[in-house]
Order: structure tokens, then C-alpha cells, then sequence
């Protein structure tokens, strides 16, 4: 095992991306809705769309000029946003239907790899979510794709937004251990950054297909990274797990 | 089903005294420390003192005299007081012991029912603790004990202890859902009033050893609890799981 990691006693994971493909995911629970509400655009895009304003939606929060919020409202906000640059009519699809909607992010399919991975990292390191997702969104999601999580850390506990460095100490905090005796897994090379500079170990997983087959970005490790994965199957094989 | 459960999503469980039975396992961890040291106690005996002082330690924080510090801490305070009351000489203790020893608090044995009782009410709700522990002692126990939250609630999310209002009610936004959409699992009578309170349905689960064989208090519902029954197995059954 990456000697490293002898001493570590926690993993926290990015999410979205990282352990469920949220695109194909969105895509799949926004059909019926772009259909129904007569809004051509393929669910691809649509979903590529309401994630593009992700980052820009947290920003307002981690510089401190916005007090927090968790991500659901933020994408509920967002979702609004992408459905009139696509020049519906917001009036006449209910609030309801949106927040049904604003729902997708709960239901996202895990990667081939992540609940097998998952199980046997959980043997011998506790995990859990170290995301900018709220903590019943990540409650929700582990319950529809069976992560099994440890406990739940991340955005909502530090009341700010990766990668902000609070949000790491925070869940670390949390954890019970110093943060050399933890890692971030995560398939997004600034994330990794952010843990390292604030002294967690790195694992980071290959997820060039994330945003789908044109993906320019996180396609390779940008640094020397702990460990480098293919899957969290092959993670945990690299932790001796 | 008992049939103001149908909407409920989310069940908070006390731990300690309802889910673990701490009395007999701190015995067991704490019996070689007090070999040991010479300390000429009944182990039982022991776990009783420490666990007289645990509602006392929260009393200043729940008044606001005194900042939050997690249950580890207070724990840890409490050990070195009944050492003193000892009459042990806690400077011949190495601290790494008394660390150690605090740890018995994440080493406790479920009641016979807990893990099969959980495992069955997780089928239907949500559920994670809503209790004093922090967010790593209740996920060190998790792990020993086999308990499979799908979140971990409770004082370190609200930065006070139980029965303040608050911590019931910052649990229940983490879970995502209004009050009466949640339920506290108790063995104790003033916890489940305070989660009434609030708004949230009440389990009743009689453990009348967890205290020991003379146990008096909190053998039976004091008031109409909306299930009262013997163990997590036949709460489950209760609520159709």
C-alpha cells in the first residue's frame, strides 16, 4: 500500500462527478420534463446547462458577499435561470414541477465501479461524502444508489463552499483526525489542490467521460497526486483494500 | 402502520442507553484500566460514576456559559474527575491512557435487537442518530457496532446539547424534511417530550437494564408516545417494516 497512507483513517469523497455520473443521470430525469413543457433541447445539453452554473451559483457564498445556502437552493436557482435562457414560459410550469425536477440531483446513478469500490475502501478507512452537496441531498442520493456512506461531511457543515479551505478542515474536524490522516478522493485536479494545501493526502480518479465524450478538463493528474485511479475499484486495490 | 407515520421520512435515534448498551461495555473496556492502576472498583460500578457526570458536563453549554466543545471533551473531563473521587494519582495515569479509555465510548455493544432493528427500519425511513455524541464518535461506533446510519445528526451539528430545542431542530433541516415529517427514537421520556416540542413523533423503546438491575427510571411511557415498544425489532414491526 502507498506507504502514505498507513496512518490515514478517513476518505472524503467528491461526489458529483467523482463516485455518480450526474450528467447521463440529469439527462434522464429532465427528459419527461423538456418534453411535456415542449422545450427542444437535447436532455445532454439541458443538463450540461443548469451544471454550467453550478460553480458561478457558489460563488457569491464563498466570497462571503451572500450568506449560505445549501446547493438544493442554488440549483433550484439555477434551474430557473437555464429555463428561461431556453425562453420557456416559467409561469405556466408549476413550482412544484420544478422542484420535482430540482430532484434529479438526488437521483443520479453511481459509476459502474463506485458502490463495489466504496465497499471495499469502507473495510478499512471510514468515508464519506466530502462535497458541496447539502446533507439530505447526500442522504437522498446514497439511499437511491446505495453509497455506503459513514457519515455525511462537507458543504453544509462548514456553511461554505469547496474549495474553499474551512470546507475541508471542517469535515476533517469532523472525522476526529488531523488531516494528514485523511484524503480526498476526487476526479477534479483543483479540488485535490485545495485538500493537499491544507494537508490531506489525494487520490485522484480518472473521470474523462464526466462531461461526456468532449471533455477537456480533469482528463489527467495535474500533479503528483498519492494515488491515481482509474475507479474506485482500482483505488482500493492501490490502498491495499 | 401507526397512521401518523405515513408521511414520516426520517427517524433521529437517541444512542446511548437506546440503540448501545453503554453500562456493561464500558465496564468491559474500562475493568484491565482499573486492574491496571490498583483502582478497587466494580467495573460496573465505575461506568456508573462516569456516566453520573455526563448530564452535569452538558448543563454550562446548554446555558450558554460555556462554548461548545464536542461529548469527546467533556467525556475526557469527567474521567479525570471520577479518578480523582478515586482517590487514583492521575499524575502516575499517562495520558495516552485516559485517551484511550475515553475511547470506550466509541467500543460500545448494540442491545441484541439494534443492528437487525435498524437494518429493517432503514428499508422505509432514513435514519441516523440524533444524539449528544459527536459526528466521529457516533461514526467510530457505527463502525464497531455495525450500525447502519445513512447519516449522523445530532449536538455537533447544532452546538448544543439536547434537550435544547435547537439540536432536534437542526437535525431535522439536515434531513430535508419538515418536523412532523421525522421521529426521535428514545428509551427516555425527557428527550422524546422536548422532540414532541418540536413537532416530531415519538418512539418509545423500554430498555429498563440499561442502567442495570435497579433501575428506576424511564421503565415505562410516561405519556402517549406514539409507539412504545421492546426492542427496535418490534418498532419496526410497529411502523410496517
Amino acid at each position: 500500500m502507498t506507504s502514505n497512507f498507513k496512518a490515514v483513517g478517513f476518505l472524503g469523497f467528491d461526489v458529483f462527478g467523482t463516485v455518480v455520473d450526474w450528467r447521463t443521470s440529469v439527462a434522464r430525469v429532465a427528459e419527461p420534463f423538456l418534453k411535456r413543457h415542449g422545450l427542444e433541447i437535447d436532455p445532454l445539453a439541458f443538463a450540461d446547462r443548469w451544471r454550467s452554473l453550478y460553480q458561478p451559483s457558489m460563488e457569491p457564498i464563498r466570497a462571503g458577499r451572500r450568506p449560505f445556502v445549501t446547493l438544493d437552493v442554488l440549483n433550484r436557482e439555477s434551474l430557473d435561470t437555464v429555463l428561461s435562457e431556453l425562453h420557456a414560459d416559467i409561469s405556466r410550469i408549476p413550482a412544484k414541477q420544478r422542484d420535482e425536477l430540482n430532484r434529479a440531483w438526488e437521483q443520479l446513478s453511481p459509476w459502474p465501479d463506485a458502490v463495489e469500490g466504496l465497499a471495499r475502501l469502507k473495510r478499512r478507512f471510514a468515508i464519506g461524502p466530502l462535497s458541496n452537496g447539502h446533507i439530505a441531498g447526500m442522504m437522498n442520493l446514497a439511499r437511491h444508489a446505495g453509497l455506503p456512506w459513514d457519515m455525511i461531511g462537507g458543504a453544509e457543515l462548514s456553511q461554505t463552499y469547496k474549495p474553499q479551505a474551512q470546507t475541508y478542515l471542517r469535515t476533517i474536524a469532523a472525522a476526529g483526525l488531523p488531516p494528514e490522516r485523511t484524503a480526498l478522493v476526487a476526479a477534479h485536479n483543483e479540488d485535490l489542490r485545495a485538500a493537499r494545501a491544507v494537508g490531506m493526502r489525494t487520490v485522484f480518479i480518472r473521470r474523462p467521460y464526466e462531461h461526456g465524450p468532449g471533455q477537456m478538463k480533469d482528463i489527467h493528474a495535474e500533479e503528483a497526486w498519492d494515488v491515481v485511479a482509474d475507479s474506485l475499484i482500482e483505488a482500493a486495490q492501490a490502498l491495499g483494500c
